[in-house]
């Protein structure tokens, strides 16, 4: 097995391990879910006082004629870059739940005149992800199945169906599902993928274009470090446009919002995507992140994130046989967090948190640990796989205060 | 007429006077847009850092331990003070139009069993409002209508109507509309009262459950000064919570969020009206805002707001017979901001802009002065009227470079 200090030599080699000083990071923390919030980049208070004090403070009204109208299709074009997408297909507005209603709604609306009113999810789809299908799919007459995906591979579909959910990333395993192959195979079928790339997005390559997606939706504040609650943005394949109708309209999709029509008319471009006015202030931390992003390269960021959840992975196994690896470790279906299991999941991981080791639970036995490689080091994750064999073998999660359920998250 | 010393005097003996400092404003700029987007409170960029560094850059994904997870109840609470409503009857999130949605797609199941699918709106209503009640009602096979509004009085109401969405002050006109009766009438035809206060709320008394209103919406960058694209409410009548479906249905409106179940269960509280996961660091300013009200009174801020209304329509009407004033003077019907009417309103507004007066259009005629009582003088509403009067007289509007349409609000 790897050696601590064959760890550090691996920092000492790495040509982004400089990155990791863009982030505000705790001292004595070894920081593993960036894959449900990402960390503090250091610029992005400049970025809030900028938009709060040097635009609203000073402009007030006038901001809007300054930046804010454009930024919702200005940090689109950003993310873009990042997920494979061309000019014009992505935007950034509301939560992920409430673009994914808009999408799912618009493949409905797609496929309705050939009667496909089903909507197929993934079974074990981030559960917002299910209630949103779902509600969505029922409220204009359809339905929702879950649909189980057994290696990577799609199950026989239902007739009627007419559109299908997927997660790039699953948010428990960590499994990563071959976007090419099951588009395609969606496609041959008649259906539209709609691909959630939440758990994906600032991790590894994404190529929305490539893989001939039809739509998707992302978060910002996970991988892509935007801050808590931060915009998410929304993918629509160019040729799908200007047939895509969103649920609901509001002005801001408007072709003209400030000429205050009674009717409405949907704006040629990605902007039919919006809805109401964009949370502008809240953008402010995303672009202080893809800064970060502009200065490296996705690919890089991909095999250094390959490199720690190898690492992690290979000094818990070597060194404990009382956890098993739920995240497949071949690299073409592995994501960028590792869940591993343990029947006393839940107190360990609290034992781990006190130990400095953030990382979480999910029911009923799994452990979660991201590993961003924007700000993670080798010698993290073998801190960390320490930390998670030690807990375990000294027993040190016994202690009753880990057994409360006291988090929230 | 009254003086300009005169206003100094009022301003003078104002005990309200004060609030003014609680904001940044720029110097040289009189700024009646107010009811568009409120300028920043002073004490909101420290309230942005305590979240941005103290919390997200501290504690990271710990923040949601810490106060983010209530930050939607919390701030509903809060604003609940301002327009009449119960414990557990509002909560922040989203957007206006987004919320606008849950409310009118509520309505429409609360009615579906009567046969109730038919959606009424002021014919007058702000377009985006107009664009989701309509967007909405025919997604679940309902319809929407306009219905006019004449001197505040319901016209016949046609079969089948099951919900109306009214504003309370109307966007263009500064028209305010009698709450309670409104409501009674659409009760007494078994018609639920949908009312949109982002016109009202922080300008005036609002008593959503006295007057019986079912939904509410309303909007916290305008006269609660959050700032730019922050988040909406929605008011839920408490009697009607546990009936009301959301659509579309989200994790933050589960009753257990973090359980991470694939079937839905709402929440019992006011909770179920949520979605995505809150815009956290957006509430920052909504916080600084609610400070200043917390120190002062509605009604009191409401004299004052028709004190200013007041003083700037007389200045106008007694030294100019150019304009039409299309706020109703009745302060039974009028709202916080002045309408005025011109054939050249475009460059007019555009003049007295470049005069520090900022103010806005609305086509075709209209230009509209906002009078935010928390920090307007009374100064500054005889400025600004002598302003208009003078850039009306002196015919400076007419210089070509205010006849451009550039400004995008």
């Amino acid at each position: 097995v790897v050696t601590r200090d064959a760890c550090i030599a691996r920092d000492a080699a790495d040509e982004l391990a400089a990155l990791r000083n863009s982030f505000t990071l705790p001292p004595n923390m070894i920081y593993l879910l960036g894959n449900s919030l990402g960390p503090l980049p250091r610029s992005a208070p400049a970025h809030f006082q900028r938009v709060v004090q040097d635009e609203w403070g000073a402009h007030l009204i006038g901001g809007w004629n300054l930046s804010w109208y454009d930024e919702p299709t200005r940090l689109g074009e950003r993310i873009a870059t990042l997920i494979g997408a061309g000019p014009g297909e992505v935007v950034v507005a509301d939560s992920t739940s409430i673009n994914l209603m808009k999408v799912v709604y618009a493949a409905i609306e797609q496929q309705r005149s050939d009667g496909r009113i089903l909507v197929g999810y993934e079974a074990g789809l981030f559960p917002t992800d299910i209630y949103v299908a779902s509600s969505v799919a029922r409220s204009v007459g359809g339905s929702a199945v879950a649909l189980d995906i057994v290696d990577g591979e799609l199950p026989d579909l239902p007739d009627g169906l007419g559109a299908m959910v997927l997660s790039h990333v699953d948010y428990r395993s960590g499994r990563l599902l071959g976007m090419r192959a099951l588009t395609k195979q969606l496609h041959d079928r008649g259906v539209l993928a709609i691909w959630d790339l939440s758990h994906s997005v600032g991790a590894l390559p994404v190529q929305l274009d490539d893989c001939e997606a039809d739509y998707a939706v992302g978060c910002t504040y996970k991988y892509l470090n935007a801050g808590p609650g931060a915009p998410a943005f929304v993918f629509v394949r160019d040729r799908l446009l200007a047939s895509t109708r969103v649920l609901p309209e509001g002005w801001f999709a408007h072709r003209e919002p400030f000429a205050m029509s009674p009717s409405f008319a949907a704006s040629d471009d990605i902007r039919r995507l919006l809805v109401g006015t964009p949370s502008v202030v809240a953008c402010a931390g995303l672009h202080a992140s893809l800064d970060i992003f502009d200065s490296t390269d996705i690919a890089k960021l991909r095999a250094k994130s390959l490199a720690l959840t190898d690492l992690f992975t290979e000094v818990v196994t070597a060194t404990s046989s009382d956890v098993d690896v739920v995240t497949p470790m071949d690299p073409d279906v592995r994501g960028s967090h590792i869940t591993l299991r343990h029947e006393s999941a839940y107190p360990i991981v609290r034992a781990l948190i006190d130990r400095g080791v953030v990382c979480d639970f999910r029911a009923p036995d799994g452990m979660r640990f991201g590993f961003a490689p924007l700000y993670l080091r080798h010698v993290d994750a073998y801190d960390a796989a320490v930390a998670v064999v030690d807990v375990i073998r000294s027993e040190t999660w016994r202690d009753p205060r880990y057994a409360m359920r006291e988090t929230v998250t």
